[in-house]
């Protein structure tokens, strides 16, 4: 993609009414535009960044053999009125009409699986979908951290016994891994035992990014490396420790076991009788890209983990053309940003660095006279320079 | 995938609450799930169908250089107090908050464009998304047709000349001509003159495809072809001739020359001080998955057109394991759906012409005998008997 085709536009003022950092960064990168608290447009940078992160979310939930639907939005009240959710805070409703905006789906997702199955032998089921969710929310003041319209993936299974349900819990939290990991944020993200909240009388967990900018306080056992969030957390360790690290942290998914908590309401049995018993996994997809900025980034603007970068390359000319070069890697597949503007070095580096793509590579006079280019890691300081004849090859053998 | 895994369950009796034709199936084949009027969940083949279109609307708009984007949809009113459109019957609103539901997007597309453009030299700017979209529609009485939360994609074009304008909304219309080529619907589809309605007060064009369901009335001149909808439709064609064909038609798409109606509202400019020229361009997916199934159908189910099938492949087994054949297929990559169930034969094949995926390979005692397989096309009476050992050949052939 050229640069001047591209719909984006760098900034270098911090937007006044943003105090997070994933915010500012995304704004001024050209990301993001805010529309109203809690409340943002992703343009074509930030929609490929989103799309990386669900293909990594669709990736790892199909591999658990999560099955995907797309379940409505606007609900009637009917199936909220009988779990007791209709008048909780979270609730958009809509104007004299009986439908409210979806927020969670269990009053959604019950009925559904027990109309579709019929025996014992139907179950396990897995079914997840990744789509806008409305949450009426007061503190929407952590830019991509906490939205009133965000885009979440949520999981929910259905079980005969118990020790199905556990089992199907671990390979979520496995999977869950596997999505941080390619996210980049694994290293810092802890498995943390928390409340069931209103989903759950049980506990649950929570997987916690540790980051400054976190809104979440959780403590970390020094002896075994247990992890508790506030709610929960008591002045003994199972391990038999009294000594915690506090860490300031992001909630990027909570996993629950719901057991019968739902199925009870929509009398929803097996074969025996039982109660089908459920878990239910959240993962917001544009919380994960905020929290991604907020681990990565420097003085200089965001540095995207190689996965999620919007552009692989980001070929930079200066005072060059570089028009064959960027030909040549498109008909390679490789995904190029060309910033091909008429703009001094300085600011094409500048706006380049707050983009933040995975690589740069710099084409100019000098290079050419070479018959190379500059190549940077934006997470590096080092610089390489490359003759362009081996050029593909060096990408390729990097991504 | 295994049918015994899928959250399908086909239905012999059609659904009393629903009348059209596109509903009835789509609910009996186990495609969709109604929650209420114009409200419906995608369960895993209709999530799968709705990705098909999808992508071949992607790849038709990224062709003619649409970038895709995702406005929210929760809206905040000023804007659409800007342009008159905030007590329209179509916006639901808020209870006690200042937001609204998109149901359209210029009030935010225009703003949004205007932000991040700074010069003549910015243009043209194409900018799409594919979303739910929401709107107050209280005859939401012809299943997929027309819905209260429905999905779909909104392109919308930024000029600074009438010419340029025209010669993109010429791409669009052969764009959106390719998208129904691929969706099967081309042959039956007429690009019809119509009024520009709320959004323009110059006129529109609608592509309008004719079935026995269709809401709509088009009026095709017999002499030039020309099609018209009723509110424009006079009673002389512009070729001279008086008479015409009076068909039934979905709209499946629709396009219009905003020209300036929303950047005079929000002030937005070329460099000479002339307003901003706009088009904007709608396709409903879902709308558009409804009207194949009306297209698309015989009396035992649904007849895919190949590329939206959701499977291309549905592989049934009676009395015979084709668990090898069915392993052998998903290593080609071949996307096959397998009826595993423990059912009779009638009962596989009744539901297998129900869904309609586009080939139906069967495997039986008797095939097996002859180291064969039985094949046919679901819009075919046609059989062909294929060795295993050429059915991979055979299939990709086919596809």
């Amino acid at each position: 993609m050229k640069q001047t085709d591209l719909l984006i536009k760098t900034v270098k003022e911090n937007p006044k009414d943003e105090k997070s950092i994933n915010a500012q960064l995304l704004i001024r990168a050209g990301f993001v535009d805010k529309i109203g608290a809690g409340i943002y447009s992703y343009l074509p940078l930030g929609f490929k960044v989103l799309e990386n992160i669900k293909k990594i979310v669709r990736e790892e939930i199909n591999n658990i053999n999560g099955q995907e639907v797309v379940m409505p939005s606007l609900l009637p009240k009917e199936n909220w009125e009988k779990t007791g959710r209709w008048n909780v805070p979270e609730m958009y409703k809509i104007e004299n009409e009986k439908l409210g905006l979806g927020w969670t789906h269990e009053e959604i997702v019950t009925p559904l699986v027990k109309k579709y199955t019929s025996s014992s032998k139907d179950f396990p089921k897995y079914i997840y979908q990744i789509q806008s969710k409305f949450r009426n929310e007061p503190r929407a003041k952590s830019g991509l951290l906490r939205g009133r319209d965000f885009i979440m993936k949520d999981l929910y299974s259905f079980h005969t016994n118990s020790e199905d349900l556990n089992s199907y819990y671990e390979k979520v939290k496995e999977a869950y891994f596997k999505i941080y990991e390619r996210c980049g944020i694994k290293d810092k993200t802890y498995f943390t035992l928390a409340s069931g909240g209103e989903f759950s009388s049980a506990y649950s967990h929570e997987f916690q990014t540790v980051t400054d900018a976190g809104e979440d306080i959780i403590y970390v056992c020094k002896k075994c490396g247990a992890s508790f969030n506030r709610e929960v957390f008591e002045n003994e360790c199972a391990c038999g420790s009294k000594e915690f690290e506090e860490k300031k942290s992001i909630e990027v998914g909570n996993i629950f076991k719901l057991d019968d908590k739902y199925s009870s309401v929509f009398n929803f049995k097996d074969d025996e009788g039982k109660n089908i018993l459920m878990g239910c996994y959240g993962l917001g997809i544009t919380r994960v890209m905020g929290a991604i900025v907020e681990v990565f980034h420097d003085d200089k603007g965001i540095v995207w983990p190689k996965e999620i970068s919007p552009y692989k390359v980001h070929l930079v000319s200066i005072n060059a053309d570089a028009e064959e070069i960027y030909n040549n890697l498109q008909k390679e597949g490789i995904e190029v940003l060309y910033d091909n503007r008429d703009k001094s070095a300085g600011e094409k580096l500048n706006d380049c660095d707050l983009i933040g793509c995975y690589l740069r590579v710099i084409v100019s006079e000098k290079t050419l006279k070479q018959l190379s280019v500059e190549i940077k890691k934006r997470g590096e300081d080092k610089t390489q320079i490359v003759e362009i004849k081996k050029l593909i090859g060096f990408i390729k053998n990097e991504l």
